[in-house]
């Protein structure tokens, strides 16, 4: 059951910092390793950084270049860090683009350097899923598993909920 | 795939606080609750405290008492929250005592309350696991899952692995 | 040498807090009285809320407001907690509007909540200069004291330095 | 007023951290650093562990070391981490052996590893105080100053106080 894993990074409020400087939120570098460490994973993980964006800020061209890169590997279970803004629209686009493959998308509400962050939660659930789930896409967030064209972000709530 | 999901908490390290008024570990009151909300989880759980112990102290009355507790509820979903040291004992009595029911136990190597602690990814790991995996006994562990009986823990290293 | 001390709350970073909703950052309440049951801090405090602004957008009846606020009470010991943008510009001011009283300015880098912030430390250091220090109005940064008019904040370094 | 300071490590909860290979709680390094570089401070600092023990665990040669290493030095403003358990008994002791020099003893109630610890604001204030204060032995915790001789730990609340 412990194959090998990929884990693609495409930035979202997971990976944001403070920048003490001028005060804004910002990307540096992604802290899924660190998380790792902390969840003592033993997992057998490899890690690669796609993009480190918004996912307000991302378009056709970004959601595409995620679906080669699942396409272009030959692991078949694939967890992808993203922004929960656009999480399902991605789901959406790779549930088309990319067949036979188990991937997971997981997010964090606060950035994991924050402290209040739910973002080890979402990983250590998001993992879990993507080892046992039967090929599909799916959104790991709340610490349920949603099939992709079947969730919605409710923005008022702050969370992922099914839709009919 | 949302369904009711019953936790039992017994203890373990998980739960240890640090009492500055005398420098030792102790068990104040679970911190299941605060773990969930700040996971954001929205799962439907029903938390009971079975005991509050450090797992080394277990006797078989204590594991008769959790497969007891088991059996006696409707749910066929269960997560324990379980000191480390003896995971794999009560995973091995669970085995022979519960049958037709999914068991995940699962704890922590450091203190929830101490920053640096696993616990986090490990319940947000057993809490997917838990949902969907077939009946049996598990251990969600280093975000891998193990069959009872097959599962040591490697006290050097501090982890869990596969037995042959 | 336990005397009563004031604290006035003016905002800034030290109390900005992550909107998980929208992603920016805000001020909601202080978290003064949660670092200082942090700190076990046994002083005799008064504590009141003037504004929750970012200092940038300090103007000047904020600052004739603050004077007034330290004038108009009897404690001659008051800390301000107070954005660092404009902290200078505000130990200025009070400089000319308040004398035969000890006021210490300070703030932090990095909000309180996102656990890498410098808050307690300034805190634990303002308290304890302002306890001791002479009449006059001060900054407490980097574990420093400065006295106004002495002092510029480095946006480069994000550190207070002396000036000539 | 930025002269140079001098810090003696011995140990005590301050820098205490969990095995979790065996979950109990031991010394590895000293965390000043860390909480110095977390507190963004720029004091001109000269760090020394002496030792790395529990108070309880100090004898007379211990503390004949302590006073013989403030002595030695031409530093006359020293900072001493030091277990709360027997702070005064320490501090008394060096009121007799130094003379002429700002000493101020601080500690910690929780260690700063396990997140609500009281050690960032401590040592925040002790270095305030010790910036300051005229020659003598003081204790800082609590946000109090207290002068050595005058105090005692309050075992049941957990706090320092002063003795008449």
């Amino acid at each position: 059951m412990h194959q090998s894993i990929k884990v693609f990074i495409t930035g979202g409020t997971f990976d944001k910092e403070y920048n003490e400087l001028n005060g804004s939120l910002f990307f540096k570098e992604t802290h899924l390793h660190e998380m790792l460490k902390l969840g003592r994973s033993r997992l057998d993980l490899s890690i690669e950084t796609l993009m480190m964006k918004d996912s307000l800020d991302f378009d056709a061209a970004d959601r595409q270049l995620i679906a080669n890169a699942c396409n272009d590997i030959s692991e078949e279970r694939i967890l992808i860090t993203h922004g929960t803004d656009t999480m399902t629209v991605t789901a959406s686009y790779l549930s088309q683009k990319c067949t036979n493959k188990t991937i997971v998308l997981t997010g964090a509400m606060v950035p994991y350097k924050f402290g209040s962050s739910d973002g080890l939660f979402n990983l250590g659930s998001a993992l879990a899923f993507v080892q046992i789930l039967k090929p599909g896409i799916y959104i790991a967030m709340n610490g349920k598993i949603f099939e992709a064209n079947k969730v919605r972000k409710n923005t008022d709530k702050g969370e992922f909920e099914s839709i009919p």
